[in-house]
């Protein structure tokens, strides 16, 4: 009988945690053996997710205690900067590590240090990490030590744009990303703006001065480019649970048929789904699943034609987003076939 | 004592019929005298809203007993194609008429008669009509037989862009509308994509190929510009009951003090607040008023600065985007201070 | 190599026809045939619900070409007043029916004639049908022929009142059951009533006077209790899509150990959760998934003791209380092992 | 010129506080003159809160410098357990308070301290403090140096149980209170058990073992039998922004024409709605008004008759169930007609 993998998870008590558990308890490879939270120790994961009675008898455990290098692989599912403390010397112990927070997403680490306000830890784990958006890095997602699990507006935005981006048919000085995020995307965090009063029957802008994802954009769109690219992205708050709906704007410089573009690009990719012509995925279309649904528009801009194009890209923002996504880099680094656990239908309504 | 404005509306049974009332009910110079529906005759306007018992005692009438051409003035809350074949028949008995349906805002008819699917029934009085948007157009409102009240959406982009229209500060060929509106928009009809269990926690784009909206903005953008505007418009159904979110782009052409260019177009504006430098308003901030918040931004874009500008503008959809600006219109027809019964606060939360 | 259930789906483009899909193409011994739909023929079925796109391939076909006849088991999603004209016939051709309409739920003809408002057509097969809760009636779901299954309200509230019923120690005269429903509870119809501006941002109770779970709810404990009982049953529409909470209260007649009379009771059910004392279960602890959590309390009631007991009792209204437990009941009619393709982690958040 | 009521509230920063200034910023005979925050000193008012810009020119001041002594009236809209320490050097100094907070509303202090955790400061103030639910205590109201104003729960559950408790038609030792609360009765804390990803598409019973307004019930019930009585209070959180919803069981002990009981009681009420028999009434119909509508029930129980009430009592729990009472009593206390500054309309939908 095939071994199953032994799963740590760092830092479990909050949204893409817990994701991870409801994943990694479904999946047939999966075998968790351990869950650290330094504030819960010696809590039932299940007293505190309920949802999860039944499935995952595993209480957390102190980080010190819970036996993470003997695992294959660790999830962190920490607060930024928490990960770069600890990855490098799980990886010297020969664990593969997959870090869902963002300290190892930006090989600038200036413009990490700048952005995250804090000074970088592992800067050299950082320059051997892979990030691990699988549609773009499958190969060297494969072998790698330690994998930069993307943010979830990156994963939408750039998904969304790099068929046009690679192809280099749109002026990659004047992108725009108008970005909606369901509120689970702040995470599960004790903070007044993120209150249901607050956020309910509710929407705004946020970040509009600057969201830490805009460089991780940035960075991913430039190496597809090949140059720097001029991005203005724009994140609002919007009154559901989970989702993110992106929609981008790029100028046409080169004629293309774009729907076949993005067809032959995603062609084999299990989890992106180019929508037929004319189709405006809704989020909860990807509701819970590990799925990307991109939408190729022209819309009419004067009385006649019109030169810009409208990209609408919708994922599960814990999941494709987060840590469907993870599993799915998972997968790829341990040899298993890239569906494995992760085939959930959508839940619609 | 002062004779208060003898008031009627054609068609109540909608949101915008129901905001009318709830408006009208507290205005101290109006008086209700008819309400129409011709499916609900009979039926006490309370019965169908009970959030009206004990202020408004009316019953639905049939239109034709409903004297309307005794009123001073009447107000269309009717589906589209229905005020067309009726208000001329007021605007000669001397009654003025006050359109929320989208019948008299398209100058071009044949325009129009592409967007509505329909024959328009009354060319000539389009002609004469008024476009209701305060902000533009109050001098000519003053003295209108007819005002055609403006749309929701083109209500908050228009006020969101035409301080850098009329300046002549933007590429006037790129204009971008992201815009995101409150269920309640897509009105009281029995319809199953504006079920509770479709349109929560959901979220999506639509009429990406063409939505009616977008001709009238253009048109009033190309009144300011004086001349054809380009305009991407995307609407999106966002999971709240009231409230518009524009998130507009637009290029700059010319610098300015652009902040210093919004105070200074809106400052004898009361229903217009140009929120402070770095503001990011949220729907709720207007939330049952009649309000349009707007604040001007221009976020980076390559590493160093940017040339694109973005507006965040809101309204409550079923007040400055319909009934409240409708009674503001009113005010001014009948020389009325024109905040009159229009200063209730937002409520928050 | 095993051979798969052939299945057919009478109506699916409700609620409970989709989830029913989510379920089965899940499913690993589930092979969908044909799903019909007189409205929607021709149309692919992941065309209306575009979560199902890469998952179902089937179009919707009309119900006289869909060689129904030919397969081993058929569930009826329809409305009400459909099955009971079509079932016999496929009963007498040997294919095994599960109807998740209300058609077959009542043995008192008179009685459903009166709740449902029209002439029973298959009166004869009404008293054949098995009432699918298999908590209570596993071994004569077995060899159904026909199984009813039961609805939503009536599965939350008998599994939580049954074993105080079952055991005599609750005065049966009266029982209380508020309950709480999630808006798709109301069905994917186009009524004014459950539109997003409508039923958003509030909560009432409705059907107070009667509701035709009430008489379902009175048979089922009518049997455990071996004569009539006494009811007030007040269900209430809550803003949120999935859920019921169902709040009980019995007045204890025979003093005993509640909690263990539970758990005594529900110890092998695989699909009821009995929680610890002093729980308090949210409906998003059973979302998505087939499970009923139930916890049993005796709260104060003067200043010192109390002999009312409140249990609280949580499904997914889709799941438990429709498609989850029709599967159930078809793993039980087939063989299978019971939890087959029922074993989803509750989605949370 | 009337001298308009110089009114000081501390703690304004909380829902009950946004509220009160929302509603006293349109009072015509409501002059604010300080609003006190300890940790917002010095902020705008309005920079908290946008929907006050333009109507709220304060900003929140540090208590000792608020100059609350020359004030004809002070709001605690504060924590419990804060206006205890304060109120009786303001009642000695000539000052009218009006305590949102639940320090001065139990005449037990005993009970007060077991359930708030703390010892009363000031035991002397509670035994003169009047209960501030006019339908009762109006008289009293008018001359109280200090009001102590109903809890949200307890203003539903009295009003909608009062008329059968003071004509003592129904059996007064199992009563049931099942309400339904929007998740702003929780407040404007950082708590992650009322985060928007935590209570949106989600509903729980909480406080079952004990709630803080289930001792308030039963004293003001008390007071209306002339004796003790028996309750069991279920509250339960419903994802909406505001509003209650209780749910009443009484059983019969004496017949009565219980619709006209209702009528009569409320008669001269201009706050709370007796709604016509078989009436529903949905929290949305008293959204954001100073409203209590009630409806008489009397459904089926056993196939024939029945012996239980059912009432529905609805309340915007921040209005009727807060700031909007607190105003309802200074109106009373100084003389003004009851209803001034309270006549909106609700806000529907």
């Amino acid at each position: 009988m095939k071994q199953k993998l032994r799963i740590g998870i760092v830092g479990g008590t909050g949204y893409t945690g817990v994701e991870l558990l409801r994943l990694l308890s479904q999946h047939p490879d999966a075998e968790l053996v351990a869950i650290t939270s330094r504030k819960e120790t010696g809590m039932a994961v299940s007293d505190m997710f309920p949802s999860l009675r039944g499935r995952v008898a595993l209480k957390f455990i102190d980080p010190e205690k819970a036996g993470l290098a003997q695992c294959d692989v660790v999830f962190f599912a920490t607060p930024n900067a928490v990960a770069m403390t600890q990855a490098q010397a799980l990886v010297d112990a020969g664990v593969r590590v997959i870090d869902l927070s963002a300290d190892f997403r930006l090989q600038d680490i200036a413009e990490w240090e700048t952005w995250y306000k804090t000074t970088h830890a592992a800067p050299k784990l950082v320059a051997e990490a892979v990030y691990g958006l699988p549609e773009v890095n499958r190969e060297r997602i494969r072998s790698a030590r330690i994998v930069a699990n993307p943010g979830c507006y990156p994963t939408a935005v750039q998904l969304g744009l790099l068929p046009l981006v690679e192809a280099g048919v749109v002026d990659l000085d004047h992108l725009i990303a108008d970005a909606k995020s369901g509120v689970s995307g702040a995470g599960r965090k004790a903070e007044v703006n993120i209150l249901f009063s607050e956020a309910s029957d509710n929407f705004a802008a946020y970040g509009v001065a600057g969201h830490r994802h805009w460089p991780e954009i940035r960075q991913g769109l430039a190496r597809a480019a090949g140059k720097e690219v001029g991005l203005v992205f724009i994140p609002h708050l919007t009154p559901m649970i989970r989702g993110i709906h992106a929609t981008l704007y790029a100028r046409v410089s080169k004629e293309d048929d774009f729907q076949k573009l993005f067809e032959d690009r995603y062609r084999d990719e299990p989890f992106v789904d180019v929508m037929p012509p004319g189709s405006q995925p809704d989020t909860r279309s990807v509701r819970a699943a590990n799925l990307c649904r991109v939408a190729v528009h022209r819309p009419r801009q004067h009385g006649g034609g019109s030169d810009t194009l409208v990209i609408l890209s919708v994922i599960d923002n814990l999941v494709k987003g987060a840590a469907g996504q993870a599993i799915q880099n998972m997968n790829i680094m341990f040899g298993l076939p890239e569906t494995t656990g992760l085939m959930q239908v959508p839940v619609v309504p």
